[in-house]
């Protein structure tokens, strides 16, 4: 059920507003790289521990009575999972979530708390489009596409809205994870004078990819393994391609040691928890892969870490080569 | 080098104008607990981890001329040290820490490399005090105390400005971790109208027997062992404790599983590095120890955590039995 309605910017500001009269702002805090001071937006901090509480929160706060009885359906890995649900519950609408076998159960655990049911589909295999478009026809419901949805894309935008009134200035550069390209699709409608960087795993960069071609691009199959679980869209949607043609720079990928690096650096550096995905921005900055200014502002979008892989991770003492 | 002046609410004030010119307010952020939503000052997020920074700065920015070139000594088990290095460093003052050998490595780490000299002494064994009196004589240079100091109490405080500016409103109650307590007396200033609560490591319990018994109260020899390296000076001193009589409520303890699970609990809900002496607060308000309410603050001070220390607790799957 894709609407056929396109995101815009006055959207992004009306989801700001609606969104600012529930939450607080996350924080911007100043972080130091390479001498040079740029900061980092927490949305790691935001209630479920993702900047996907915005999208999930604007989308189903613009539903018709109708829709909110038939209730929502949702794929996500987890975050959007945990934002559809959040939003789901504080307006009293069901909620369907279509998640990987695979999923951390950190992300599981918090959906399911949060009210939601969980539908299982195996990871590779399944195809959980299919399932939630099955989900759909035997039950009804509104589908809540992670980010191929245009209010979707206002509500990530509504990070850049918060960006701009706390740096006093529009951003010079958006660095930003990337899965499906919601939040950078949103960004970019946001800051029009910011340049914007998605920043992929290695194997997953089929935004990057897409933005190269000019047209949709599959992953591989089969795909690489990357610990960057909130980042595994096959493919990402018409919608998401035109809204950052022309838009952001050339993608940019990182490697699984640079996100770990990264999210090492955040622990020491930052005293944040910052999931593997949530974590790619940061380490394309602190690998060099993205220059940053003082006006630079660095997406943490995400801090669902599960505890034995995150425990792990910030233990390891060996540091990677390819990082300082 | 005790400064026969008393710190001020007007001292608090011009403290957090200060501080203010040069570092954000670090967040205030929603936290639910037991069904209300309180709030938590993250200090962890400040640029050494610590909210040690404010103290350190508003006394090496009140030094003299003479003062300044003769540089400054401190005794601190590593977080008052990095509030001290860093404002040595940024206005260009000689540091020398006295540490702990035993003081966690990242607090050695961070504090060379602010750029002060550390000077290690044996705990338990040598006076640490007495070291840096022997500096002092030795090398001249101003003592910057912990706690015990005018102008180090008004620069803590400074977070109860921030914390009344952001919540809109002065705070019912604030709950502070408490080592030698100059953040409860600061804050006690700063916010006149706030029930002020001191938390401190069991056996540790030095300032809450002190404002129980009316005088100084020495820490028992030998002292059980505990996790908060952070809040292990063995007495307070008389200025702090003259400014908390009959302000702060009766002091409460925590042990350290009631530590180590607020420890998960925030990495887990609140996406944030805590270390043990930052977060026996946040222990004693999820142990129902100190009861919250809307207009509720708790203080996190430190998250300047021991990598393999901090993967221990976090991957400890085992749940305390005293807490929910």
């Amino acid at each position: 059920m894709v609407e056929a309605r396109l995101p815009t910017r006055d959207g992004v500001t009306a989801a700001a507003k609606s969104i600012a009269s529930i939450l607080p702002p996350t924080p911007l805090l100043p972080v130091e790289i390479g001498g040079v001071t740029a900061h980092v937006k927490a949305e790691n901090l935001q209630p479920i521990g993702a900047f996907k509480i915005r999208g999930g929160w604007w989308r189903l706060s613009n539903l018709t009575e109708a829709q909110r009885a038939a209730g929502v359906v949702a794929v996500s890995s987890g975050n959007h999972a945990q934002g559809v649900a959040w939003a789901a519950r504080r307006l009293g609408i069901g909620a369907t979530i279509v998640m990987p076998h695979d999923a951390p159960q950190v992300k599981l655990d918090n959906t399911r708390a949060l009210g939601a049911e969980v539908v299982l589909y195996q990871r590779p295999g399944e195809d959980r489009d299919a399932v939630a478009a099955r989900l759909i026809e035997e039950r009804g419901g509104v589908l809540v596409h992670a980010f191929g949805d245009p209010w979707v894309i206002e509500g990530q935008g509504s990070a850049g809205v918060e960006i701009e009134q706390q740096l006093g200035r529009e951003p010079s550069r958006i660095i930003a994870c990337c899965g499906g390209g919601g939040l950078a699709a949103g960004l970019g409608l946001a800051c029009p004078g910011a340049a914007i960087h998605v920043v992929e795993p290695e194997g997953w960069d089929m935004v990057g990819q897409a933005l190269a071609a000019g047209k949709l691009v599959q992953v591989a199959d089969p795909a690489p393994a990357t610990i960057c679980d909130a980042l595994q869209p096959n493919v990402t949607k018409q919608l998401n391609l035109d809204l950052l043609s022309g838009r952001a720079e050339p993608g940019v990928t990182v490697s699984d040691d640079e996100v770990r690096h990264a999210q090492r650096w955040a622990y020491a550096n930052l005293r944040l928890v910052i999931e593997p995905g949530g974590a790619a921005a940061l380490a394309a900055a602190l690998a060099g892969k993205v220059s940053v200014d003082e006006s630079t502002v660095i997406m943490i979008t995400g801090g669902n870490a599960d505890p034995a892989r995150f425990a792990e991770t910030i233990a390891e003492q060996i540091e990677t080569n390819s990082c300082n």
